[in-house]
């Protein structure tokens, strides 16, 4: 595949779309997102609705509609816009070939840009962007040029009958225009969860003049219609689309029509010169400069830009969506992927971001304790798919057989419990990063306490090998439900119990009181501080056979040994789900992600011999089938110096979505959207892989290396409240310390302790 | 549905079919098998073929063909037949409407009967039965009546080419025909087992003459093709079918055609009178007299005959094939139903054939141990599907999904546990039938000791609960795959232990050197009995809820509630299977058959209330989608003195082959054939369901009822060597002990002690 197909570059920030194909729409609507966090506005053209997957995702609005997944709503769209001239559509509708457009996106600020022009040269030029220095505003400037001083009839307002994927969330529709302020909205109710969603409109002419002006509102909707002269051939329009729930304040239409006002008043330039000046701010810490390769340049920055705008940082109370916002897929929710793939690169950039994802998991301890109740466990079981109250979204049945037709019992909710580990073993990275002792103290403890409780009441004790075992899982690898001692699960489980125990004791030495209250809190009493102890030193953890291979779980080496072309043959449906309960691969080796490898990234368990051994192993039987597969792998393979085949595994993260890799459906369930866990990986890959940093009680350390396609890789470290810049290229590693560095940094580089004054610079020959 | 649909009853002993249905052809085959416990010959006519599901089913002839399942081999059918007059075929051919036959089923001495008859009064007369004193013989009288002294073309000989069910077991034929013996046979090998199997025929025509004989060697038969010239209007001949495996002799061939010749000696009438008298003998203990009803008490006779046939009692290292000998479904082998539904017949009549059942399990301990340890337990873990040597022959992938076409791996094979302890139990009712302390100390205690350590290393301690659990368990009802604490087996597994318990102690005391010889044995240490102590003590035992309702298994009451006429209809293809992984039932409360209710018909553990709560739960919730099923509804519902109930599941179970209720085909697997676990339970239901029979440690005890329908039922006991007499009418129940018993009988009759001298007669006012 060529980029070419999809995208064309134009340079390191920009990149281009030179006539839209139809079956791209609904990967253009992800990949050219605008996004702040609290709301994705989809990548599409005014003129277009739900059929091309217009939405926009507004953050912390879950609701259930006719009894399917409970998910995020989406926002009426208050940059609806139809024109005619002489009567006849004007604009570029699907299936209609009236203008040629051109997509320009700017990941650097987010900034999505459409230009069309017909055949008489009339041209549409409209520019927008969800703004960062006000997260409820999306702005737009909108243009017609080269009419003859024509009139046009121009229909906007606020359409309210938006895509969504389990059901329309939107009820009870008010709207209103208030013409003294050139403002509208369009007010309504999710049907289950009663949040109330106002979308309000503010719009000014910079050319052309209104002549009449009709007010349409129907049950969904409001409109405009106006008749409006074109001024020296042309139209121009500035518009605001302002998004409050009631859940943002106790009065979201006020705060709506305000903004709008407010907007309006500030004006479309001035606006984007506030967004950009926050984005500038971000880059500083968290761009990654690629040189040898423009292309690669754009995608990364394309999925740093995506991570950054998928996370809520505005709040410690949401969670970052799988999807992100740039659909409702995988319901707006949490996953693994938020500590495990999104989190670290803002460990190492936006400190207080990692901080509120971290919070999140705090404020959602209940949802979790509910979890492990209703299931029959104590403490802490983290939902699969958590959204804002850490209920579990996550539905029992998941999958459709795409054969029979039937629902597939997927056991993600129940079986899947690695996330309540992998919340811990990240609120211990989070410490060492940070020496944020106050965290722990306040927030981190009681999550460590309930997972390690969680994980005490969910272990069994097998008497008769005098070990303690985890009996039905899945691990990351969701090919194989129903596994025993999956050796990822149980390593974590392990470190979870270690370090609840770890602060543990630190509290009781030095903040007895606070630990105190916190077990009175919790009701947490000495004996199961033993068992912890116990457990954490009799877990069965599944060790390097004579091949040095650990196997992914017990009886995995018995399956069949195959790999995923073989099993591609034996589809009977393309759609079909390959897993759980009797997909092509439930019966062989072949896995859909990085497992074992996956617990290379996380622990430093093991020598190298055993890394080679299994990346040897399990490569060739992993089918990537996840979007957080290559980024692990390529980690690993650079550890083994493997430089190139890291190389190849940023091919194959960094255009998942830009490239359209990943199918948009699997076993009947709309799974497309931007992959955010990708986008989190790829700062990984290159600054865990390519730059080999690992943090652990010993502090920083690197082990360079850098593939032959790129010349130089740059980016910025902020460690401890220290900030570095890190530089490699093919003969060069160097990390300089920023002069505002309070202290010196002791770092290993290649196992070698160093000393990093402030202000100074590191460098080794490579 | 109508008997008559299937079969006129002639007598208690005898029923006719009065015109053959093509549709009925499997079930005929079944249903009017001739048998013996080592052969059983399918109700075919010998015009038939493979496509008649012509078969003579032998056992201890294991043989995987075509990569498929390992089954009991068929031998060559000796009785094979055509017959030409004027160049035309004569007989019974289906799809060929030549004569019309009547079939007579002799159930008191296995004896079928075919008479055809064309439209010119032509009559072919046959009888044939598989011999009870020569278990390798099957003798046959056939005639052709009403001829005028014409020439027929006879063709009769040894056909290879028979009915296999998972490929051909048999190759490298050979056959000869010895004239001065009038004796052929056609030796055959099994393909992997390598097991030589000689089929012999030897024949004599007692009326007609054979004018011309030309020998027909083809690859897979030989055939003698021969020219009769009729005598007095007929032909007679009288032939014998003998079979022998090279697992029987070291010489196969030889014994074959010794008593081939032998028997064309002895002669027909002969032949059947010594057979006669065994049955007459079995009869005398076995048989179950029912008055007021013709039809029922054929039926009874019926299940009876096939448990007794289905039985190897010859044998102690053959199992009960849950089809017996009828065909080749189940792999002739012996599951659950070998213990629980075919041996307590036996353990109360023909005590030594229960004792060869046990014995069986005791030969088969080396297969149990092995499939512990590949499964990675210890101790003896019993064979779902057990053949001769014990080894498992429970494929992996059972039933096929009929829908996507592919194949289900159902876990029959390895979580369906309670088999194991299954055996255990009626070691311990065997004892407590017998007092047959030397078959424990020399057999039982070794296969209590490694169930005891199978199920130590198959529990888990649920440290955060302080209980034992078992995770992971298919319990009776087949419909709920991978259940946790299913109560069958969770009681079971106690009580399993307690039994090995008991006995260890028992030998400490009373055979300390038998013990340390097995301890040496089986290296079976002091600690091993500690850890049965704890975990009998501290299994999980699901208690009567507040309802009195004691849960199937951990979560059941929180599973869809319906029943399965509403699953019915969400069925997309009929033959699909209900259970594991997706099938109808799996997240339903519709279950397979008793489960809970079989745990009442074990124990007596709970009271009336209990027993009747969930008998009234769980029954309308109950598919008996399994012919084990009825007969454990009925004996609960005569216990809660509901005789009416009882009687409505007799007429469920009784004629579930007779009227062929159940489907002979399902997830796309044959499971047709004799349910021979169902005709053991007929006893059941009559023996513990109507007379109230339970035998415990403080002896035999009967709560009698009687449904209406039934005048009166009288049926034998064998306890302890003594005998006894049980009638039971509406109003009277009555108990007689032989004269030759030696000893006085203590017993309990509704909970009141009686004491029964030999030869007295207790009788009770009911």
């Amino acid at each position: 595949m060529n980029h070419e197909d999809f995208f064309k570059i134009k340079d390191g920030w920009n990149l281009k779309i030179e006539s839209l194909k139809e079956e791209q729409l609904v990967h253009y609507g992800s990949n050219l997102l605008c996004g702040n966090g609290y709301l994705g506005y989809r990548g599409t053209l005014v003129e277009w609705n739900k059929n091309q997957y217009q939405a926009c995702v507004i953050t912390d609005t879950y609701d259930m509609a006719d009894d399917k997944w409970r998910e995020l709503s989406n926002s009426p769209n208050a940059l609806a816009t139809e024109v005619r001239l002489n009567e006849k559509k004007l604009g570029d509708y699907p299936g209609e070939d009236q203008m040629e457009t051109e997509l320009n996106f700017n990941y650097k600020y987010g900034i999505f840009k459409r230009n069309s022009i017909n055949d008489e040269k009339i041209n549409i030029v409209s520019e927008r962007f969800a703004s960062y220095s006000n997260l409820h505003l999306i702005a737009n400037n909108y243009q017609i040029k080269n009419l003859s001083n024509q009139k046009v009839e121009l229909k906007l307002g606020i359409n309210g009958d938006v895509w969504d994927l389990n059901g329309s969330h939107l009820e009870n529709f008010s709207g209103e225009y208030d013409s003294s302020e050139n403002t509208l909205y369009l007010k309504a109710e999710t049907v289950e969860s009663n949040i109330t969603l106002v979308t309000a409109l503010s719009f000014k002419f910079k050319k052309g003049k209104i002549q009449n002006l009709k007010v349409e509102n129907e049950k969904k909707s409001i409109y405009l219609l106006m008749d409006i002269e074109a001024e020296a051939g042309g139209i121009e329009l500035d518009r605001n689309m302002i998004v409050y729930s009631s859940n943002d304040r106790e009065e979201p239409l006020k705060a709506a029509l305000n903004d709008a006002s407010s907007a309006l008043k500030t004006g479309y330039q001035t606006l984007k010169n506030e967004h950009q000046a926050v984005w500038d701010k971000k880059w500083e810490l968290m761009d990654i400069r690629v040189k040898g390769n423009i292309l690669d340049q754009l995608a990364v920055r394309f999925n740093l830009y995506h991570n950054i705008i998928a996370t809520p940082a505005h709040s410690e109370r949401l969670p970052i969506g799988a999807r992100g916002l740039s659909c409702q897929a995988y319901q707006g929710a949490a996953f693994w992927d938020q500590e495990i793939f999104n989190l670290p690169m803002f460990l190492f950039t936006e400190t207080e971001t990692a901080k509120n994802i971290l919070k999140y998991r705090y404020h959602t301890l209940n949802g979790a304790r509910k979890k492990a109740k209703d299931l029959g466990y104590e403490g802490a079981f983290y939902a699969w798919i958590s959204g804002k109250s850490g209920a579990e979204l996550c539905p029992s049945f998941f999958f459709k057989d795409v054969i029979s037709g039937r629902k597939i019992r997927n056991h993600f909710n129940d079986w899947q419990i690695h996330v309540s580990p992998d919340i811990s073993y990240t609120i211990w990275k989070y410490y060492l990063a940070t020496d944020d002792i106050d965290f722990v103290v306040e927030y981190g403890s009681e999550i460590l306490f309930e997972v390690a409780r969680f994980l005490h009441s969910r272990v069994y004790y097998n008497q008769y090998k005098d070990q303690y075992e985890i009996i039905r899982l899945l691990g990351p690898d969701e090919y194989h439900e129903n596994v025993d001692n999956n050796a990822f699960t149980n390593y974590q489980t392990q470190f979870a119990l270690k370090k609840a125990l770890y602060f543990y004791y630190k509290m009781e030495n030095e903040y007895p009181d606070k630990l105190s209250e916190l077990k009175t809190k919790i009701n947490l009493n000495d004996s199961e501080i033993t068992a912890w102890q116990q457990i954490a030193e009799k877990i069965y953890l599944p060790q390097p056979n004579g091949n040095n291979l650990i196997e992914q779980f017990d009886g995995y080496f018995d399956l069949e040994d195959t790999t995923a072309e073989v099993l591609e043959d034996r589809l009977i449906d393309k759609e079909e789900y390959w897993g759980w309960p009797n997909g092509v691969a439930v019966f062989t080796q072949v896995i859909k992600q990085a497992d074992v490898i996956q617990l290379f990234t996380l622990h430093d368990t093991f020598n190298e011999e055993v890394l080679a051994a299994n990346y040897d192993y399990y490569e060739p039987r992993t089918q990537h089938g996840s979007s957080l597969s290559p980024s692990q792998y390529a980690i690993v393979a650079a550890r083994l110096g493997r430089a190139e085949e890291t190389y190849d595994y940023f091919k194959k993260s960094a255009f998942i979505d830009l490239m359209s890799t990943n199918k948009a459906v699997s076993g009947g369930t709309f799974i497309g959207g931007v992959h955010t866990a990708a986008a989190g990986g790829i700062w990984q890959l290159i600054v865990n892989g390519f730059a080999g940093m690992k943090i652990d009680k010993k502090g920083l350390s690197f082990k360079p290396t850098l593939c032959q396609e790129w010349e130089e890789l740059e980016f910025k470290l902020n460690y401890k409240e220290k900030k570095f810049k890190v530089s490699l290229n093919q003969n060069q590693f160097k990390l300089k310390a920023a002069t505002s560095n309070q202290t010196e940094l002791e770092f290993r580089v290649f196992d070698q302790k160093q000393v990093l004054k402030p202000g100074a610079e590191y460098s080794l020959k490579i």
